[in-house]
């Protein structure tokens, strides 16, 4: 029996969760292909009753249950061990999760200033008054509002991406020569980015660019599967 | 012939240079013991003969001149390779490289901002002079100014080493299990910050604080070997 990966899907067939997408490439670097199954966005019930919390990605493996990616991604890596690396080790896997919270915390939030706003239009439309409410509860002001600033939230943004810029002018992945779940995770952020805005802030002629646009092209172009920012 | 590290001390003896720091534990990690050789701040012409630039620390091993702290490090990676590993393969290396670059331009930027002022009195007095112009040129301000609005870079420094709390509280050190390169160069702003002022703005009860104070005391407590903040 294959695994099968839980997403949440939004507006006609996008995909911009970060979370699910650092779960793609880890499948896609281990050759692995899921069944997968599609939940909305609203759909906290169906989670629950499998998982017993209400945040996808989640992965089944006959009657073993996962959730978090990070649990998922450190599943994988012990249950195809003949397979590529995520890691590279112990000591590998322990800097990981540190760029894990770093990507989560310090470069989702940078990016959240930046997409909040327009971000609403992915989701499927019955989710999008849920989306709105329970995150303008968290931000204290309108998505509007919490995204005003757009020069000082690109600056911020510039001041974040910074050190990952300078890696990726000295070497091809973060991972070093070839591309670990270090490199997914943080590359999920720039996915959730790209999708879900019209703009695309990552300047071009940069060492982040050209490393974001060749991980897009990875494993037969796994990046751009799914449609992108809605047009309408 | 044996490993000659060259370092710059300050005032009575004090040694904050981040740099110096990670060098050192680095050091005793591999279980080998340089001998040091000390210069002054303003010691640029011994160092650049030596090196062809201005930076220490500087390790030399016999013919070989090897300086920048990432470089020195690699180099005892490679020279010694049947001792502990510094990053745990090629993996842990690359992803090592940016918590590298995030320890100085990120964590080393917020840090700056609460020692700026006070670091000055580390440095030996005819080094001061030097310190003050060159860092208020870059600054463009004094370093009085640099630092004034202590409770908004106080916050800042809490934003920035969340995702180092978080990390903290799940496993014991950044390389996982027993620390590798990655916690020594993240432990060396921290010295930097504890040698370089007179507060401890790092919580006690935190994670941090106690992966912090663990580090201090590690290879024969290495961390305190040397005098603490001026108390005049």
């Amino acid at each position: 029996m294959g695994l099968v990966m839980y997403e949440r899907i939004g507006h006609e067939g996008r995909r911009p969760s970060p979370f699910s997408w650092r779960i793609r490439y880890a499948l896609a670097h281990k050759g692995v292909e899921p069944e997968y199954r599609h939940v909305r966005f609203s759909d906290v019930e169906t989670i629950r009753a499998l998982s017993g919390q209400h945040f996808v990605p989640i992965v089944t493996d006959g009657d073993t249950v996962i959730h978090d990616s990070w649990n998922i991604a450190c599943y994988l890596e012990g249950r195809f061990p003949d397979r590529p690396s995520l890691f590279g080790g112990a000591g590998g896997r322990g800097v990981t999760r540190f760029i894990n919270h770093w990507a989560d915390q310090t470069l989702g939030t940078a990016v959240r200033r930046l997409i909040a706003a327009q971000f609403i239009l992915c989701l499927d439309a019955g989710d999008r008054a849920y989306y709105r409410s329970s995150r303008e509860a968290a931000f204290g002001c309108t998505l509007e509002e919490y995204c005003a600033d757009r020069p000082r939230w690109l600056a911020e943004f510039a001041i974040v991406t910074a050190p990952l810029e300078r890696t990726l002018s000295e070497q091809p992945y973060l991972g070093g020569a070839t591309p670990t779940y270090a490199d997914y995770v943080v590359f999920s952020i720039f996915q959730y980015a790209r999708l879900g805005c019209p703009d695309d802030f990552v300047a071009e002629g940069t060492a982040l660019r050209g490393w974001r646009d060749g991980l897009i092209r990875m494993f037969d172009g796994l990046g751009d599967r799914y449609p992108g920012y809605p047009s309408t």
